[in-house]
């Protein structure tokens, strides 16, 4: 199945928003730590996890009965969840890997996405909004592996696909930095990041500072620099050194 | 407990953006009409519900463990969800109401809700997109219920107590007309109708039409117009009826 880059940057582009979106959302809550702390759940029957961990796990329990991470792109943060209870025939899949599993980045942006909340959010711990932050870092990390996943595996397809006869040797020869430079477009980051910035600003243009907080876009710039852009191209060298 | 106006009214403008954010979100995909029917839903245990329908049981019945529906703005689209498992002591609360569920307009919500996604949702069937819809349906009804509910409360509690002895005697002679009439600011609600549409308006300023679908601002205002300013209204005379 032939993939078009022009409809695979559309998509990405698309999730910028909502992903900015989620992000603003999240820190109009406390940094809370206390929700991210192993044992002060409150919940009894799980005293190996945070309030936060065991929201997400609930979360892609329940996701998983709904067929999420039969969808590429979707990947859990969390193993051994249950299987879907729906007749579901999984459409026929532009990429050549066998297992999705072999490639998952949830635990690179599980860490980093902790490290943005600690930059954006406001010192100090409210429990009447604990379960507004959990459920929203929940959100925020779904929309963010969705982008980086789907890029992963897309972008790399479809490079792939535009020039067999640059990648095939590099990944014949498993030559991951080869690989890395070839996939890299510096011109797209950059105009990536400049569009970042700017739809962040402009979501908080009018907003009333008094009653909403307001994000530094460049930290949400930052964030695409630093994490989302590089566990991307992460994700495709390791897509590429699976392809079969 | 003394509740102070300005505090209420910077929370409701607060939560004008998440709603406009998460409706924006669900508007990204097809109408998807098959996610509503009943019995189409590709679950076999839920031969009377809508995909839908199980969706957001199914999130429902996850929040409730986490005791989302112990927060008075936080009311259920659904009856008979389990009990939480989570130790967890509810905040004193400036309300004076016994029976929180004795007002639940999650019903009138819902239904101006799937009417306004027919308005702005693209046509059609997408199979791959069934997930994302039901995810975001869900997550905007939420943030919707807690806008109306919360205004409910509390925007009638202060309102009250800022003037007892106008309210109680309507109260008294179960006044409806008369607390409708009483509670309105005309200037206010026209305040808030144009702060929608100018918000709508500016996410989605420099958004690329090609590849985001843009919300026209008229519709999320007639949205407040219609359904979120009349239905708070509702809760609130509601509120005051029920108020001991």
């Amino acid at each position: 199945m032939k993939l078009k880059i022009n409809n695979i940057a559309a998509r990405l582009e698309a999730l910028e928003e909502t992903i900015i979106f989620k992000i603003i959302t999240r820190a109009q809550y406390k940094k809370n730590p206390l929700i991210y702390q192993i044992g002060k759940s409150g919940f009894k029957n799980h005293p190996d996890k945070s309030l936060f961990g065991i929201r997400l796990l609930k979360q892609e329990e329940l996701e998983a009965v709904f067929n999420r991470y039969s969808c590429p792109e979707e990947r859990p943060f969390n193993t051994n969840l249950p299987k879907s209870e729906r007749d579901f025939l999984p459409p026929e899949s532009p990429l050549h890997i066998d297992e999705l599993d072999k490639i998952n980045l949830t635990e690179d942006i599980l860490k980093s996405y902790l490290g943005l909340v600690d930059e954006i959010a406001e010192e100090g711990n409210d429990p009447s909004q604990y379960g507004s932050s959990i459920e929203h870092d929940v959100y925020a990390l779904q929309a963010i592996s969705e982008r980086v996943h789907f890029g992963a595996f897309y972008v790399a397809e479809t490079k792939y696909q535009s020039d067999p006869d640059l990648y095939q040797p590099l990944i014949d020869q498993k030559d991951e930095e080869g690989i890395l430079i070839a996939l890299t477009r510096a011109e797209v980051e950059r105009r990536i990041l400049e569009r970042v910035r700017e739809k962040t600003k402009l979501f908080q243009k009018d907003v009333n500072a008094q009653v909403r907080r307001i994000i530094d876009p460049a930290l949400m710039a930052k964030f695409y620099e630093q994490t989302i852009i590089p566990l991307t191209k992460k994700g495709e060298v390791l897509y590429l050194l699976q392809r079969k």
